[in-house]
C-alpha cells in the first residue's frame, strides 16, 4: 500500500502501483499506529487523522491478508485471550451495560440501514443476488424449518432483537413465543409491533437476561446472542436450555464464530461490541456436552454474512446524511469501519457464521433427512 | 428384567412382568458379572454361559437405559479414559494389528451380510423403508454431492474399505481417486474389483497408513476411518490433510461419534475393535483448528446407523449357518452382541454419526447453499 505522511512525504512499495493507500495526518498518529495499531487505527481513523484511499473495504482486506502472512500479526489460537480484553466477564449487570452500549442508541438509527423487519443478524440469500429484505425473511424461514415448527408449539427465544423472528414464528408457523432481551429500546419496539400486528396474545416479550428464562418449551432458539454471552457463561446458558427444553424438543443457536480462538480487536471491543466474542465450534460444545445434547446439524453461512454486511454498509452510506443528523462524524466513521471490517473478516474467513441445531440425546423424533429444509413450509 | 440362575432360582422384579430376561448358567458367571459386568457379560454371553430371553436388542436396550438412570453406571465425560483402555495408542504398527484383527478375517464373511458394494459404514436411507442396497448407494452420492465432485478432479481417500466409494466416485463423477487402507484383504479385493470394472486407470489403491499419504488433491475424503485413529492422532491426520489439500479443496470426514467423551466398553475394545474410539465434535476439532480449517457442514445420521445395523444383523442372522461354516459359535454370538449393541447405542443416543464437511478458511468457492444436496447429481 501507499502511505502518505502529514508532510506529503510518501512511502510506496518499489515496482508496484498499490491499489490502496493511507494518509496519516500527524506525527502522533504515526506514533500511535506503531505502538498499538489494532487499537489506535480505529480511533485515529474515526477522528479523521487517517484517510484511506482506494476504499476502506479493499484497504482492510489488504491489511488483513498481509497480517496473515506476517508472523507478528498472524492469528494464533489463544483460548484465554478474550478474558484479558474483557475485564468484565458478561455478568448480568455487565451484560446490560454492554448491550445498552450497542443496541440502545436509537431504533431510528437502525431503521435507516437494516431491512424492514429490523433483523440485525446474518441473512440467508437463496441466491447471491436476492434482496436483503428477501434474504432476511428466508433466514427466518430457514430457522423455522430447521426447528420443524408445528402449530401450537411453544418457543422460547433468547436475545430477540427487535422481535421480528418471534412475530414471524407466531404469525407464519402458529406457535406461541416467549422472547427475552435486555435491550430496553428493542423490547419497547417489539412490544409495540406485536400490538400493531395483533400478535400480543401469542408473543410475549420479556425484558430480562437469558439466565432468567423460566418455563418449559418445545423449542429453544437464539439468533445472534451467543456472541454477547462469553465462553465463561456457555455452560450457564446450556443449563438454561436444559431446564427449559422438553424431552422431544429441538434447539437452534445461530452465532458468529471463528475457526480458532482469538480475541476481537481491542478497538472493536472498546468502541463497538464490549464483551463480544465469537466462539469456535469447540468452545460452543460447552453449551451441549454437560447435558449430552446431540448436535444434529451445523451450517456455516460465512459468505451470507459478508453479503449481509455489504447490504448494510451500502444502506448506511446511502443514508449517511440522515445518520449525520443523529450522530457526529466520528460515529459515522466508526460504523463504516466496523461494517467494512465485518465484510472483510467474513470474506477472508477470519469469522464464520454457525447455525447449530440440537436435541436431547434420546430424542428420536429428530428429522430423518434434510428434505424438509429445501421446500418452503406449507404452514399458513 | 427376569434373572434365572443355574439352579433355576429366579429373581423377578415385584409387580411387573419383565419383557426380557437373562439365564446365568453358573455361579462363576454371576461372580464375574458382579465384578466387571462390562467386560465379562460379553465373554460369558459368547461362551453360552449367559442366555438372553426376549431378544438381545431389547435386552441390551433395557440394560443401557437402566444404566443411564443408575449413578454408578451413568456415562460421564472422561476425556482421557480411552487411553486407559488402549495401551497401544494407534501408532502405525499398532493400527495395523488393530485393523487386521477386525477386517482381515475373510472377505467372504463380510459378503454374507453387508450390501453388495461391501460398504461397512453408515448408510443413508432417503426413506426409512429404503433397502440397504439403495441406502448405501445414496450414502455415496450424498458424500459426493457434499464434496461437489466435478469431472477431472483428484480425490484422496483415507481408509477405503473394500473400495466401493472410490469406484463410485471415479465411475459416476469422473474423478481420479487414490485410496489408502492398511487392511491387506480389503485392498486385494478393491484392486480386483477395479480391474474387473475397468477403472484401474482412474482408481489407485495403496496399501498404506493415512500418515503415508503424499501428493496434492482437490478433495480429501474419509468414511469410517477416524474411529480407528485415536484422539492422540487427530492433529497428525489434520496435518496430512493440510499438506495434501489444494487451496480451493473440500474435505469430508464421516465417523461414529459421541456427545461426551467416554471409552468404549472393555469387551468391545478387547474383542471387536481394539484401538477404537468414537470422538466428540469437540475432540474432532483437533483435526481442524491447527490449520484453521472451516467447518462448513455437520450432519448427524445417528438414526440411519441404527437402521443400517438392523439390516446387518438381520442379514447376519439370515446367514447364520453359512457363518457357522467359517467360524465357531462363540464368534457368531460375539458378532450378534456387537451388532445388537450398535443398534441400541445408536437408537438411544449413546453413539452419533457425524459427517463433517470442511475447507481452508479463505476458500470462497464453497457451496453457497445446500440446494445441490437435495437433487441427484446429473454427472453421468
Amino acid at each position: 500500500m501507499r502511505v502518505v505522511l502529514w508532510n506529503e512525504e510518501e512511502v510506496t512499495p518499489p515496482n508496484s502501483i498499490p491499489a490502496v493507500g493511507m494518509r496519516i495526518r500527524s506525527r502522533s498518529t504515526l506514533w500511535r499506529l506503531l505502538t498499538n495499531p489494532l487499537l489506535h487505527f480505529g480511533d485515529d481513523y474515526c477522528a479523521g487523522r487517517i484517510e484511506i484511499e482506494g476504499g476502506l473495504v479493499l484497504f482492510l482486506e489488504t491489511v488483513y491478508r498481509s497480517m496473515a502472512s506476517t508472523s507478528h500479526f498472524r492469528r494464533r489460537s489463544d483460548p484465554l485471550a478474550y478474558r484479558r480484553n474483557q475485564p468484565n466477564l458478561n455478568s448480568p449487570a455487565e451484560s446490560q451495560k454492554n448491550i445498552h452500549h450497542h443496541y440502545d442508541i436509537g431504533n431510528e438509527f437502525y431503521q435507516l440501514w437494516l431491512d424492514r423487519e429490523l433483523l440485525y443478524t446474518c441473512a440467508y440469500f437463496p441466491h447471491p443476488d436476492a434482496s436483503l429484505e428477501v434474504a432476511q425473511v428466508a433466514k427466518m424461514d430457514l430457522v423455522c424449518r430447521k426447528l420443524r415448527l408445528r402449530p401450537g408449539q411453544s418457543v422460547v427465544e433468547a436475545g430477540c432483537g427487535w422481535g421480528a423472528l418471534a412475530l414471524h414464528m407466531a404469525g407464519h408457523y402458529g406457535v406461541r413465543v416467549k422472547a427475552y432481551n435486555i435491550s430496553r429500546q428493542q423490547i419497547a419496539y417489539a412490544r409495540e409491533r406485536a400490538r400493531a400486528e395483533g400478535l400480543e396474545g401469542r408473543v410475549e416479550y420479556v425484558e430480562d437476561d437469558y439466565r432468567a428464562i423460566t418455563g418449559s418449551y418445545d423449542v429453544f432458539v437464539s439468533v445472534g446472542m451467543l456472541e454477547h454471552v462469553g465462553p465463561d457463561h456457555y455452560q450457564e446458558l446450556g443449563s438454561v436450555v436444559n431446564r427449559c427444553l422438553v424431552q422431544d424438543g429441538l434447539g437452534l443457536i445461530h452465532c458468529i464464530g471463528q475457526n480458532i480462538s482469538t480475541p476481537m480487536s481491542p478497538w472493536f471491543l472498546k468502541r463497538i461490541f464490549p464483551g463480544g466474542y465469537p466462539p469456535t465450534l469447540r468452545e460452543m460444545m460447552a453449551l451441549f456436552e454437560p447435558w449430552e445434547f446431540s448436535v444434529l446439524d451445523v451450517e456455516n453461512l460465512r459468505l451470507h454474512y459478508a453479503k449481509t454486511c455489504e447490504h448494510w454498509l451500502e444502506r448506511f452510506e446511502h443514508n449517511r446524511e440522515r445518520v449525520r443528523d443523529m450522530f457526529d462524524e466520528c460515529f459515522i466513521r466508526a460504523w463504516q469501519l466496523y461494517l467494512s471490517g465485518c465484510i472483510v473478516n467474513f470474506t477472508i474467513g477470519n469469522l464464520q457464521l454457525y447455525q447449530v441445531l440440537f436435541s436431547r440425546p434420546s430424542n428420536n423424533r429428530i428429522p430423518w433427512t434434510r428434505s424438509h429444509l429445501s421446500v418452503p413450509s406449507d404452514v399458513p
